[in-house]
């Protein structure tokens, strides 16, 4: 059983565990580094985890490094779960320009249907199901799970909650692509992981699964009004409306003066764990 | 006077600026880079800097994006200034062996007597003397200094606070070489930069600045238990032992289950900050 799971590393953090695990996933064929915080209170007890989704070219290791998330997350007893961005190892197909935006580190965190992609790229269901099933059942983590994540991973918890209203307490993210059909990231993307039919994105898409009457569970989005990608890529403005044509409480915050770094997810990072641990711990 | 000081980046950060700036330094005769944060009292006052020196194979941003001080120092209104390691660029020599523990990255923040090392090799005179200068010219930064460091940075805090006690309120490390004479990071280093003869070293090493009777500020010094480093290159001990000599209180804690990285520095920056800022700021 212990090889399902191997650690690589463990370091203290905040009187807790920074740890990095690397797994077989059966799902994406191939094998994953992850990294978990496990706070103090995990010592002694089961706690509720949040599930953070990375951005275009991140890892495991961006968030556990620059975020400052451990400190907070030490005080309310939750867990840190934090996958990588896309499948990866030999084998893996990567974008044949070599570009960021696609590919390796850039798996839009949904289930591809096209080839070569539709082998490993099935990060949805790695996310949703095989990677909870397996940490619960190898560390001291509840069902109770909510999740967030930053820019691409902003756009994967935001369709995640969205399609799975009952697996999560609370929906957060920093930055995040709302409206991927609508925009260069997401069509490039989206046009090669789920072909060219612009109808079949439309499950993968935030403001298109509020269209049709989703779930929202509490969320809460944070902006940053300096970011270079808001106008063309982010589009917060077609979630703000969605949610208004269905008379649902915008929760979204811009900040003046933030930009799309780690910078601006540490400024916010606590106000949003302890929005989530409302959720989680009431 | 703009060219003094150029402005590299940018970003908001818990409401103040993370910044970064290249400068060429006379002192080092090389162009250099640093990274400041200004809090945000900086933009109606002139408030005092904490300088922090980073460990071997650093540059300026290690600590500005992974050790979370920003939240304290905005809290606090200090302002925080994060040199590189090392004089950088076409030019200047790196150890002929490439390692990783000499030359670049590795400039152990003392003034090197001997070639080739001694043209470049001033970072003692760039840190106390040159940076101070440049940027209380430039940047709304008081006169009032206190000074921290991880490591090889450690020892660079406390042998310039030890030498220079009219110059900084107080002072701390992390996981410090404190006693680089005795070690085989600061006998390769030491023997290069300042020659083969121990004598030359004393002056740069934090022990035998104690043993001589230099006067100590307040100080505060972090070590952790689970520390691969601690019994051959940082030798903790040695410098409790210094203390006790002159019946000195020893502000050593160790930290069961810590180790040498910077989810150590991130889990007690806290407590330094608010340590610095009852000597910055009474």
């Amino acid at each position: 059983m212990m090889s399902e799971l191997e650690l690589l590393s463990q370091v203290r953090c905040f009187e807790g565990e920074q740890r990095q695990y690397r797994h077989v996933s059966k799902r994406l064929g191939c094998s994953m580094q992850l990294s978990v915080y496990l706070p103090p209170q995990a010592q002694t007890q089961k706690v509720p985890a949040l599930y953070w989704l990375s951005g275009l070219t991140c890892n495991d290791q961006n968030f556990s490094t620059k975020a400052g998330a451990q400190r907070v997350a030490a005080e309310l007893g939750v867990a840190l779960v934090m996958p990588d961005t896309s499948p990866r190892g030999e084998g893996v197909p990567d974008d044949p320009e070599g570009h960021w935006d696609f590919g390796l580190g850039a798996g839009f965190y949904l289930n591809a249907t096209q080839a070569p992609w539709s082998e490993h790229y099935q990060m949805y269901d790695y996310v949703v199901e095989e990677l909870p099933a397996l940490l619960q059942a190898h560390l001291p983590l509840s069902e109770l799970q909510s999740i967030s994540g930053h820019s691409m991973g902003g756009h994967g918890a935001l369709v995640i909650a969205l399609r799975n209203p009952g697996r999560y307490r609370s929906v957060s993210a920093f930055a995040p692509i709302v409206h991927p059909s609508a925009c260069p990231w997401g069509q490039k993307a989206f046009s090669r992981y789920l072909g060219e039919d612009p109808e079949r994105w439309k499950a993968w898409d935030s403001v298109e699964l509020l269209r049709q009457g989703a779930e929202l569970l509490p969320a809460l989005i944070d902006q940053g009004l300096a970011d270079n990608f808001l106008e063309q890529e982010l589009r917060t403005p077609d979630w703000q409306a969605a949610c208004q044509a269905r008379g649902l409480e915008v929760p979204v915050r811009y900040r003046e003066g933030y930009d799309h770094s780690y910078y601006f997810i540490a400024s916010f990072i606590e106000e949003h764990l302890r929005f989530h641990a409302q959720h989680l711990l009431q």
